[in-house]
């Protein structure tokens, strides 16, 4: 059951679009979506005000009186909520067909008096998961779409309470910075931990090579990937956001935007040496089995071909023919030595097969000295 | 037949071009296209009219009464109704030889007073194939070339009939950019299918690995190869549409156009995270193809040479030297407790083995616990 | 024979430069190159006049009377000739070296008062080769230099002599376009030939996987690389030509140029299509190979593990301890059910080992059911 | 334990950044940072002082007698120092949390009045390891925050004390150019040791392959990743510091910060090469142990094809039957020349089977003339 | 002996840089290097001076008396000679520690007054390698300074004294650009000779796939490598060179320096191509040891699977169960026809096997017809 669940889940990932033909900027709302909770943070330097659970309708007023107003919006279940707020501050349809369609890129769209930018954070739930924020920023407001209740947003809201001067006089720019900032440290976590498994799985890899550990490799190449799904439009977006020349951006808040961006390249950097990390431990595997068969084959060959003459020789005077019928029918079977004569060529075989063996150097791997000597692998 | 057929249509892909040497603009009708059909739209924010089966000599006519006139050509088997259009509107020869020659990749030619414009819809016929859809966007025109009946644009003439104001007023531009997004939207439910396969792949992988396996993620990496070839070029056609400073171009279109290439840009980054899925199966599969072969030797050998030696002490003792004849010949045989000697012999042997094979670790992975152990894999 | 004149051919590709530090503009005569023959098409819009065998020193008459002038040189044995035509038009030195040194990348160069392009047509003799073809493009003429005559080139002599008015009205730079353009002609037919043998060589690497598919596959790669090496220069050659601002290229001749380059474009993309699908083939082709291998390994391993143990029985009871000597030897030999009890031992281990393949799941693939299994492949 | 200590320092690679969701420029001192010590070296053409342990608060007073004052914080476990050192110097707190964060890549930041320079040291401690120096450019100051003591910068300060004249007249931007290039040579030693590693390799991946070897490549490419990206970075920002218009960089030390990213693009050359030739080990390793496998098997083969058929018949004449119940069981057994005819009948399969693997090419490679054929890979 | 020493000279290519910390600009001779040789060639339009074995510190005077003058120092032993030159010329020291340092990637560096270019030429003394050669050129001069002396500079100085009006009045710029050109002609005798061993190879792989075909497609390789490493950065120094408008050089050397630069691109084109032939070399011979050690499998388990069986049912009836103990040992033995009943079960056994071996498609391919099926390989 949770597998099916795990499947549906990773499906979505992909579309979800409104039915094909339907007009532009058709919402669909996704059945599966929580409903939509809106909460308000208003402030300036000196005062905020926070009021939970407000109406849509009335949000047009708190942009006269607040410098600047933080309009979160938890859960995409309730697409009255979204075309209300889409209204009330002059949102472009396209822009909210991409907000209720949860699978977007990370980008910077400019459209004109705003701009609009998806960003996407990791969770891990039953797999690694990314899911998507999407955040207005206007020249009075920011305004967040969640998919759900997100945790990382928290502190932010902490720091805009106790009111410390950066926080509260920094305008929308810098507000939608710290809550850029605080998604991208949901990585951060995922990554040291990921970090870890394939330190433990280079060992794994030599130690106890095994279909086991390949899984185990492959499942953390998937985890980069849909990290690196997620962070790699992210550092092209937070890229143009700092470089950008938009008025909405303050030179000051550049700053930030551009450490968070470089938090990004930072991201993208690890990853890539992951996944080479990665790579290489699947030659290592391959090898070492490729290796440990060799063993085994040299074993079995060096028995065989050592006992299957000795064997062919002992058939050979277990044979039947009528010594009385005739003395050409073997006669070495009545001879006094005849015995020790056939142990004796039976050990010069075994003996010329063991100098063969040798020379081509397969006794010294493994047959001379085996437990010593295959310590290393095992 | 059905695979000769296949292999035909796909052949098509590559060239009827016309004959070597031939002028530039040479019409060569393709002998399996369907017969043309030619249908009008014409409207303005107020009105509009609908006809089937149009003269392709009174299109002019219409151009000069309606704001905008959208004329659709379905089936390119008639030469001259295609070189008619053509004339009247004054489309260039080289873009009427691309019209016919279905097997351009995406692009956009400005030729002065009008776009053209070449995009692929796909469609799961026998295999996933792409058809080209030809468009001419002039200043109160668009013309539409395709090689048959596309169930995708219904919905649009629908929306047009139905006269929403942003459908109606939106001139010839946002028609072509209505098109094309329905166009696209045929990619969707394909990705959407081949992500479901690729999930199932990546469980029969381990589950199941076996040449169907390998055919079938073959056959995917096909399909995402067709879809790739066809979206890569559009994706960039789409970016120089919306970024080109073209008058044939509103600036309110170009946000649709932008968004438009938005869901190209999110279709190639599919397709790259499927074929690297794809790709890391084939590690998993030949790892665990490996791994299988691996244990199957490891059984051969583990049997074979704890056997075959006991085998060589048995035939020993089955030669028919003459014990009579010498005392020297095979005297164990008259011993007391020669058989258990013998038997005492053969269990040292096979004991020494199974030590050595327990010393290389040989054992533990499937010999003392075989069902439980496979389970994982098997 | 013919494979040493294969290898002597492909040795060219590579240099036959002047000798080592020889004065740039040296020109060397390929010692196989065809004697050089001359032949002048004069033209304008209402006349056309035509003569093979033209001697060089007359060359520059044409130039005075009529509007274009196109001097074509088949065969480059005759350095004298090209010398004496590089003098009467003033060609640089260094662009005659290129063309008497046929190994040149498809390219443009800029020579202020001409134009000096390179051009490679491809041919199938005994193995896929590309000729250069080196084109001169002036104000009022085109000088072209062929290694050996090229088939390619009639079609566009006979539209010149039909004297449409397109093609006779064109000027130069029309003229240098139609012959780039049959030139790359050359290579549709080698490409749908390719497409066709990749494509069954797609059926064969599953029926047949062996060395004889292996080889066909390296060889079409290697084809695949010939022309890739000869049009991806090309494209970047057509691209400068008809996007560069040179006043030798009329506005209308880009339109075609552009057309050209998508051709180009076109062939590329192809290429890069079937060095996917050949690239796709070898993995399978080794997965088929790796899974038969696993298969011969199986049977091998289940018939060897079934009858060793049971040989090895079957020995046990024939050695010659004497029964009669002590009643410590072998006592079953004399036993009332020892031949049946032997049998049943036989019996128990046989179906145990039956038992453990089965849990294994090594009988279900092929022994169980060996036509109806192995068809999918075979 | 020392595994677990390699292991946990490598860790750090990854984060240890605030806590997720703390406000930007959180500094947070990592538990095992040595303690802060600062020292301090002012100088002019022709003074110089210098003071060892210097309170951070008495700093700014350098800067209004000094032409040039060098504060080299080693240490970063003080975090007061580094917050008054930043508070003197008018440093970003951005700046100062990727001073204390010692995972940061290579960089160039401009903060207005002064530049913000990250480099990175490889030092070998149990692994290979890079370690943060981080530099603050002014216009008379350069800052210097360091891990721990760096060996390498000693001779620099052992020049500036020696006074040559370009040294001490060379301002701030020479010191730190002097400083960088430093630090850049300790990745020569280690590449010069690579390549011998590498060179090694290379002959015993011939010599002895196996997985000893396996895992020094591996290492060694681990070494080879540590090292790029630490220097790749390193590369583009220096690159951006020898190009940019700053005006904290003159023109005259321009030349010798070209000289330096000079270095950065040698090393990251000579890095792709090393990569390179790893990877061709790798090949040349799989093909040299898929070839000692099919050697094994070949002899394996032989031996057993050969004597297996041979046993076959000896164990025929060894069966039971009774000759004189029947003349029809077993009557070779009487006859003359039984013997003799059952070992012509050996001989002759023998014989067969040998020409048979003659024919196959099997007997040449090894089983004729063993010692000297496998010398060349022994 | 020789080994050590081809070590000794590829562990050079890597630094030999002035000690760590070293100031920059610091000269250290190469302990190896030959002694210093200057030798001076100037020359205007009309007259030519040589002299070999000049003294450095008359080398001013030249520059007043010549249009151009070339000093050529053989022999980077003497560092006195270096360094008078350097200041004799006003070279900055930091190219001065490049021209000792003899490791450097070609590069163009522009110096005001004057251009360094150092640029490497081919050699193959153990195995290939490649020396430095630097070049400065000024308004009225060129210096060269070369490891040892270098044959291919010999042409160029007959080509000034021999005196072609070219040559001699074309200025220091055309006479760099035909050192640089003299230079690469090294590389082109070395690319013809990797094209043949490639193509002997290529037939050698399917003929006799073997670790010495390996070893030498890898030699292969690692020359393609260091000649890719050399000219790769000459590329793009030359295209710097022709493109820059600086003015030591002239429009027309231009032409000829663009014209060195194609031969650059056409040296790098046909490095990709060797290389990729030589990769696919590997999988072709990948396939082939595949492919044999598959048939080398199945012509064992065919000789096993045949007689296993046959040699257990030997076996049985060598069994020795006292047949007059009890009736129900082995009645066989006494049956009239036992024997001959045996001898069929054997044949039904065998044909079975051989049957099913037929459906599988194994016989086909080597045991009906072994010599003239295998010999497409052999």
């Amino acid at each position: 059951m949770s597998k099916s669940h795990g499947r549906k889940s990773r499906r979505h990932h992909l579309t979800r679009r409104a039915p094909p033909g339907a007009p532009p900027g058709t919402l669909i709302a996704d059945p599966e979506a929580a409903p939509s909770h809106v909460r308000v943070m208003s402030y300036g330097p000196h005062e905020l005000r926070e009021k939970e659970a407000e109406e849509p309708s009335s949000l047009p007023g708190y942009l006269e009186k607040w410098p600047v107003t933080w309009v979160n919006v938890t859960g995409l279940g309730d697409l009255k909520t979204v075309r209300q707020i889409g209204e009330s501050f002059g949102l472009h349809m396209l822009a909210l067909e991409d907000v209720v369609n949860v699978h977007q890129r990370s980008k910077v769209e400019h459209y004109g008096t705003y701009d609009f930018i998806v960003s996407r954070a990791a969770r891990r739930s039953e797999r690694l998961e990314t899911g998507q924020v999407s955040l207005f920023l206007g020249k009075n407001f920011v305004i967040t779409f969640l998919e759900q209740e997100e945790p990382l947003l928290e502190p932010v809201r902490e720091r805009l309470r106790k009111g410390s001067a950066q926080v509260r006089s920094g305008g929308p720019d810098y507000l939608a910075y710290a809550i850029l900032d605080a998604l991208l440290d949901s990585y951060f976590p995922l990554l040291e931990d990921l970090g870890e498994r394939l330190e433990l799985l280079e060992d794994e890899v030599v130690l106890r090579p095994g279909p086991a550990v390949v899984a185990r490799i492959h499942e953390a190449k998937r985890d980069l990937l849909t990290i690196r799904r997620a962070v790699w439009p992210q550092r092209d977006a937070l890229g143009i956001l700092y470089r950008d020349p938009s008025t909405l951006v303050a030179a000051e808040t550049r700053l930030f935007l551009r450490d968070c961006y470089d938090h990004t390249v930072q991201i993208v950097d690890l990853i890539e040496t992951y996944r080479e990390m990665a790579s290489g431990m699947m030659d290592v595997y391959l090898s070492s089995v490729s290796n440990r068969m060799n063993e085994v084959m040299k074993v079995l060959t060096i028995i065989a071909t050592i006992f299957i003459p000795l064997s062919f020789i002992a058939s050979l005077y277990g044979m039947n023919f009528n010594t009385e019928a005739s003395r050409w029918n073997m006669p070495e079977l009545g001879w006094r030595y005849g015995y020790l004569f056939a142990l004796g060529v039976m050990a010069l075989m075994a003996g010329g097969m063991l100098l063969y063996f040798r020379r081509k150097g397969w006794l010294g791997a493994q047959a001379a000295a085996p437990p010593s000597d295959s310590e290393p692998m095992d």
